[in-house]
């Protein structure tokens, strides 16, 4: 951190654990690093990134025209450590051409993971049953012969047939089917922007792959109506905001189970804790929620019994977050020096 | 119940809930059932089973010489809701001549779901996350880029192959294993019972089926050594007992999960803890514990943070007990009437 230093300079807004030595065994780089275990303070980011080529940023870390007025005209990259990428200001970058790099696809898979454990969750009462044991009532526990119960994931002889619902249609969600199918579902619904055109070769290629009765794109009502286990993995924003809400509720099964691991704004909190005080749907399992993390013990949902809520910890498995820091730091160095980034946003790449 | 009543009488042990109509709708029986939401009186039931020509129980309920005495010579049949035969005297019953119906395969697919949602939950820290959410503390959360992160059950482009170990290998542990195929495993390791002679056909079949890298019967060391995740799903009793004790759980790699949606004794709880809080293993998913349900809040397993416990709910959804109760029912009717019983044990079956 001389003055003397002629290595270009990037601000890491948060250590990064066993991806750090990635950047610090770097020469041909000067790393400046948040020294806290906790998100970085704006002031010391301000006060920092003067004269930096590149930093690194979190979901936290507000990239707007304060920032980059703070770095001035060194800085060539932004690189977020997320798929998301609200907290930047896209148009803003274009126009001071500052490359920015974000980390999709890698964490598909353990959404998926996600997603499926939370559906079993949902359906097998697992927030009631894991308290049941976790608070020593056990021992005095009623079992009879339906407690407990839930509606089976899976299908059997005398129960053959699942239809299994998407709200959003990209890789997570068809990451997602794939593990599903030898759980025997036969049916696949989706629905998915109304912008995109349809793709009926890529949905009989997958029908055919899974051998399901029907991959069908459907309106958001038939989506409603028909799933037994619905999938939120949709974009957030203004155009998916609350598209789960009371009306979409009540015209769910009864014994059906949501699943949102996407983001907590598409659906509707209020109108979700009523349909499962008053049974509309059987359970729910959430990764996000509007408003998180200021979801206390008195949240509507956090009430809820059959309500199991974990705290957006979809990507968190050590391969995953570590694959998102390699891949930032990557972005990040490739921005640094215009070379290649692993994973650009806007450029080449449609936004 | 009146003393003309001609009709062969039976005794069911616990209401059966939905399956009861089953039963009552029956005009050729006479149906004698325990009218409390808790478990069967021994008094009630050695008073009521006099004269009866069948007895449907559960795993509660002792079938046993005191039993068969009350009952006299009357009694053809005793139908167990229930896979395990524990509580019958077999040796006994064949004896007697008594025959008797178990309920198998009905709860394969029901007990292969839990087993994939504990190996989920104990991989990715559910414990510790859903009760951050529960006790109110989410807002407080201290998020770091590698908080909550636990060993991924996926695979993914940096991290390739996985290996999942099942201690016993019949249909629930390949119905298991055939869920899991889609989330990237590559290996498959079993042990069974010594007396069993290798499978090697249906090995090779059952590997080109899923394709993977290896499926391989192996001892007891390698399986410890080299199992990602490890599923217990062998019957208990003495050949089985802490079969899964200190010296295995050291074998096992750090990162590993544990599974025991099978039988408690099968695993030594005082080990399992102690590899928990010493981390020799990650994590453990728990349907069954030695001695339950008499697991209070102090029992060592329900203390540690990476032990997910539930209340021996693998069979518990609706569709599984549904068939479970139907085909007890069938059991019973099947052996009053001198017909077929779809599952009778012994007779042509073997134990």
């Amino acid at each position: 951190m001389s003055s003397g230093d002629v290595r270009p300079k990037v601000v890491i807004c948060r250590d990064l654990g066993p991806a750090m030595p990635l950047l610090m065994d770097r020469t041909d780089i000067e790393v400046v690093l948040w020294p806290e275990n906790r998100g970085c303070e704006r002031a010391w980011l301000l006060e920092n990134i003067k004269g930096a080529a590149g930093v690194l940023v979190l979901l936290p870390d507000t990239v707007n025209a304060e920032l980059l007025e703070a770095a001035g005209p060194s800085l060539r990259v932004v690189s977020t450590m997320s798929v998301g990428y609200e907290h930047i200001d896209m148009p803003l970058m274009a126009q001071r051409k500052i490359r920015v790099g974000y980390t999709p696809d890698v964490l598909t898979e353990a959404v998926a993971d996600l997603s499926v454990m939370l559906a079993l969750m949902a359906g097998r009462n697992d927030g009631a049953a894991y308290t049941l044991v976790k608070d020593g009532d056990w021992p005095k526990f009623n079992w009879s012969p339906f407690t407990f119960c839930g509606p089976q994931l899976s299908t059997t002889a005398s129960s053959p047939t699942r239809t299994v619902g998407f709200l959003g249609f990209g890789r997570i969600a068809q990451a997602t089917l794939t593990r599903l199918v030898p759980f025997g579902i036969t049916h696949c619904i989706y629905s998915g922007s109304p912008r995109a055109a349809p793709d009926t070769a890529r949905d009989a290629a997958l029908r055919a792959k899974h051998t399901l009765a029907a991959l069908e794109r459907v309106d958001i009502d038939r989506l409603a109506r028909e799933s037994d286990v619905l999938f939120v993995l949709t974009p957030g924003g203004d155009e998916t905001y609350h598209l789960v809400d009371a009306a979409f509720l009540r015209k769910m099964k009864p014994l059906s189970v949501l699943v949102n691991t996407s983001r907590g704004t598409v659906v509707d909190s209020d109108a979700l804790a009523t349909a499962l005080r008053e049974k509309w749907i059987w359970g729910a399992g959430l990764d996000v929620v509007e408003g998180e993390p200021k979801i206390g013990k008195d949240h509507p949902l956090a009430k809820e019994p059959r309500c199991v809520i974990v705290p957006h910890i979809g990507s968190a498995t050590f391969q995953t977050r570590m694959d998102m820091a390699t891949r930032a730091i990557d972005n990040l160095v490739g921005g640094v020096f215009g070379t290649e980034m692993p994973a650009e946003l806007g450029g080449g790449r449609k936004l």
